[in-house]
């Protein structure tokens, strides 16, 4: 029987893997309304002037600037009305000094006219309108080009689209574009007293959770889980399961084996088939995570415990899947807090503690790391430094929520 | 021609909105692993324990404690091993005084014994092993339904699944639960001069972007989009694809009408259908927003530039379809930062002025309502309150991000 291996720090760790789960390069095409939260694979290169061209920014008349210079509400500037513009109208007339065309917002400005007036600061009679206050050249009009210009780089390759970059693909008429494609992510659970949702449970039986929490942290990361059938400890079945996990995805993460016995058999295959860079974690419930390289693919194995499994699907499977994905780093939001009850901490390790927060209260979830109910309850976690002995009720600490 | 309605301030339209954007009732059935930010619509009572029997929490020997009371490093109890246990395996051995079972971490605790004693405090030779140190009863076992027990409230209705409610639900071995369906959202956009993206442009003519961006903020809020194809200023096409749209969804979200005579043909619907509630928002950007109860159904009017139209849908949009969806408000992520720029304020409305941040720097984006280019550069956006005439270059500001 062989112990857990040497314990590294935490930051170690997440550096050897950060080192090991690097970007997807494939790409492929998607419409732009499937597109929300996916990377750009491409710079975006304006084909068209955005607006396309100088359109009226008011609802009111096309004027010639220099012909309302003295207009004012006593002594309106009368013009002759020569044409009417809708929205979505080609102007064909062109303007002449001491004429207006009656134009509506985003209209095509039409030849001539260099303002609008606009409707408020008129009246019309008939084919005569007055205007009672003066324009001077391009008030009230959008300019053609001003928000993009014909061969602006507008989105570049790698951002995230959010709605407003879906918007600027729309400006341009795009519907399809390259992105990255989601790292597939081969979810491997082992365990011979593991069974399957929905089946009936036999004695000594317990269904497995981890396969679907660690779906859930995947798909919320940006990954494509793929949940493999459960395999029995037995080392035929876990080959035959690894090499087409290897095969398939992107990454392949193992889960469950809750003893040393199970543990053994899956670190002894990718011990011969690649190489084992982590055989522990220096963090409290990441103790019996492992991390490999396998036919030059990452293979993380998380512990069997729900929460602990949970807990380091949140430290460092959330984050590597995002990285494989081109996204940036997720934005923790960090709550100060006061803590609910004593806690104690650890010489040799980093603690990451669900906890629960009740107004401004961190209330630490203690159930033991085999209790799936712990972090389903918690909104968080706080870190107890290394080398921490206590930490006291009412002490401040910063929550980071999941 | 009318204008566009009174002003009433931002918080009242709020209020307005939310009073008829209310959690939509129907719910369907949803394999868990697809259920990840869903909303449960039943209360998951326990059909097991879990765990569902008394099991080892460490690998090692399964005792009965009394026997280990005088053990230590020096003088060793000595038991007999009478059976093995693997992961998955059932007790079939009763244990007596005097005796152990080899047991791996979560297996099933044969009867008799009440405690197990780590494998690190053992030495085994042959059926014979010494024991280094005494155990408690229950030292290293886990008892059944410590987690859960059977009638447990799990989860309870209401609640959203993240990962770890996910992994209680896979604890229950349901496959699939019963959720609220996502809120329907018919996207109606509406313009003379709108192009759908993927056609080529004629002059005067632009693409339509809102029902783009429109789509990722409802998708993003938990809403289901449906957009509708273009609506020419024509009464009886914008008629019918109203009220097809009030059939099919649960919401109605027009987009478009730049021009007030648009703007004009969908209130004037709105008025002779339902009841208008809003022609106006006191706010800068969101003015030509409407929203209206037709047919029981909140309706919801859009400005036609792209930047206040996505401004509004963060601002109004999104929380009405999370509220729909039985989704918590959204966590605002919040950042202290310093105005880069002087920019000034208006004594009827409060502002919402979009950002890019910069290190500590909050960068006015100033271009014109109509760029979209504008809020895709936005990181997020700063407050102006009402009657606030300036604000200065380094003067602190609270960005919230989108």
């Amino acid at each position: 029987m062989k112990l857990f291996g040497e314990l590294v720090p935490f930051e170690t760790a997440q550096d050897i893997i950060e080192r090991y789960t690097l970007p997807v390069e494939h790409t492929q095409g998607l419409g732009i309304d499937a597109a929300l939260g996916r990377v750009l694979a491409e710079d975006i290169i304006a084909l068209h002037y955005t607006p396309p061209f100088n359109r009226a920014g008011m609802d009111g008349y096309a004027v010639i600037s220099g012909d309302t210079t003295s207009a004012s509400k006593q002594n309106p500037e009368k013009l002759k009305l020569v044409d009417t513009l809708y929205a979505g109208s080609i102007p064909t007339v062109k303007l002449s000094a001491g004429e207006c065309i009656q134009i509506a917002t985003g209209t095509q400005m039409p030849v001539g006219a260099d303002a609008v007036v606009m409707v408020e600061y008129t009246e019309r009679q008939g084919d005569e309108v007055s205007i009672f206050k003066p324009v001077s050249s391009l008030d009230n009009v959008g300019l053609k080009g001003e928000d993009i210009k014909k061969g602006d780089v507008v989105l570049k390759h790698s951002v995230c689209l959010d709605a407003g970059k879906i918007g600027v693909l729309a400006s341009q008429g795009l519907r399809l574009i390259k992105v990255y494609q989601r790292p597939v992510v081969a979810i491997l659970p082992t365990g011979e007293e593991i069974v399957e949702i929905g089946k009936k449970l036999k004695p000594g039986q317990i269904y497995g959770i981890n396969s679907h929490t660690l779906s859930a942290v995947v798909k919320e990361s940006g990954g494509l889980p793929v949940i493999f059938p459960i395999t029995r400890d037995n080392i035929e079945s876990i080959k035959t399961n690894l090499a087409k996990a290897l095969d398939e995805a992107d990454i392949v993460v193992t889960s469950g084996g809750s003893s040393v016995g199970e543990k053994d058999l899956i670190i002894n295959i990718l011990e011969e088939w690649g190489k084992v860079l982590l055989h522990g974690r220096k963090i409290k419930s990441g103790k019996p995570t492992t991390f490999a390289v396998v036919r030059g693919k990452p293979v993380l194995g998380m512990p069997g415990y729900p929460t602990s499994c949970l807990m380091n699907a949140y430290l460092f499977l959330g984050p590597a899947i995002r990285r494989m994905a081109h996204l940036p780093p997720k934005r923790n939001i960090e709550v100060d807090a006061k803590l609910g009850e004593r806690v104690t901490g650890s010489v040799s390790r980093k603690q990451f503690l669900p906890v629960k927060i009740e107004g401004d209260i961190a209330q630490p979830i203690f159930k033991k790391s085999r209790a799936i109910t712990g972090t389903a309850k918690a909104d968080g976690y706080i870190i107890i430094a290394e080398n921490t002995s206590i930490m006291e009720k009412d002490e401040p600490v910063m929550v980071t929520l999941f």
